[in-house]
């Protein structure tokens, strides 16, 4: 499909105009960054694993009835999804202790949470994406008290369904981080789960070993990154048994055009 | 009045048993710390100054009916205060952008804030008095969430109360913190306002100058502390015209014992 003119350009993710208005052709990059793009590599392979889980993961999710932005995939590395106006929050849902909370808060990491707990992040690469209480995103009318309870649903209901999908195969949901956007439809508007679901913007422990199989690998320098992503995806049915492995051996996976 | 055993010693303030079960007698220190006690000095009479300041505050808001651990001041240094058991968070009330907002925000200091903002710290030097979400203080059960509104109603009045106060002196109410304790008396918990207000916990500035009149020129090395604070309190009607000026006149102001 021919894309468009470049919309924008993030650090994992190219956005070009899509084939029809209201569309956008969302590109999935092997970069990755850490500690707001001080660090950064070129994972070979890893935008063609995130954009096939972030397809499985949006295809679900729509099924249990959960507004998305995502229409279908494109090719290895690009899936077409509907046009929204981004809400400039990092909606981030926490299970069990780690990363940055584990940290401000004091509290070994592993330690499983009283309950789950939602967090707010102002998205700003300048500002390090700090941590937002509703107080601010009122006062600066990043998202209405509506959108936020909103935001706050889809997201308990996204942890349940992740949760439940990923115990099935062996893997533990520590934390993710969703992002949000109002798709315009005639006079409606509404919130949709947008940007990508992926081991980019989960943390992901195996459940016997509690080895780290997402992007922690990269933060600390730990390795194995793309093979990590693809056991995830090899776990979820995406690539077969005998796939499973280097990240050269992905490129070439599924039937993409 | 004899004091009991020593409870509590904190970076400005010493708590003491009190002479009946039930009140403690607190002792406001001539210490000064910022950034999390990595800058300290002693500032000669300024523990005089903000017993007397934080006295007349929390009358004033018991006035208005607002529940205090105030019962009356002692001396100079001390007053008698019920005891309660302190909520871990630091309640901060803003309507001028400044300090740590400013910067984690990326908001110009002295830019007016859309509306009052109510901000909770999780109260522990060790980890810097993070920043927190209504959401963490459910999980880790640091206030229930009655006593969660209880704060910020009563933050709310404190505020329009004292921006009045200070309006009428030529001050600007840029900030304040506060914090909460549960009074219990009988079978009744109620949330009470506790510790101190006082140019230490408030940024004021002058309303014709901006000159900062509080604990800001402390943190940020520009001198002139105790004057600014015997200024806020000559303008509050505590000490007289001719008493305002130098820290070591303050010491042997009013009728103390």
């Amino acid at each position: 499909m021919a894309r468009g003119r470049k919309i924008y350009e993030g650090k994992a993710k190219i956005l070009y105009e899509g084939p029809e208005p209201g569309t956008i052709i969302q590109y999935f990059k092997d970069d990755a960054t850490a500690n707001n793009a001080e660090k950064r590599a070129v994972l070979d392979g890893k935008g063609v694993l995130n954009n096939r889980i972030s397809e499985l993961i949006f295809t679900r999710l729509a099924g249990i009835g959960l507004p998305t932005h995502f229409i279908k995939r494109l090719n290895m590395r690009e899936q077409l999804i509907k046009q929204a106006e981004i809400i400039p929050l990092e909606v981030v849902c926490r299970n069990v202790a780690a990363g940055s909370i584990a940290k401000r808060l004091g509290l070994e990491e592993g330690t499983q949470l009283p309950r789950s707990l939602i967090e707010f992040y102002y998205k700003k690469d300048e500002l390090g994406d700090p941590l937002v209480t509703e107080e601010h995103i009122g006062a600066f009318n990043w998202a209405s008290p509506q959108e936020v309870d909103d935001m706050i649903s889809m997201t308990l209901r996204i942890n349940d369904f992740l949760a439940g999908m990923f115990a099935a195969i062996g893997i533990k949901l520590i934390d993710f981080k969703v992002e949000y956007g109002r798709h315009f439809e005639g006079d409606t508007v509404r919130v949709i789960l947008a940007d990508e679901i992926s081991p980019d913007c989960c943390r992901l422990w195996d459940m016997e070993t509690n080895e780290k199989m997402d992007k922690d690998r990269f933060r600390r320098d730990m390795g194995g990154i793309t093979e990590a992503y693809s056991e995830v995806a090899r776990r979820l049915g995406i690539i077969k048994e005998n796939e499973a492995g280097s990240g050269a051996d992905i490129v070439s996976i599924g039937g993409d055009k």
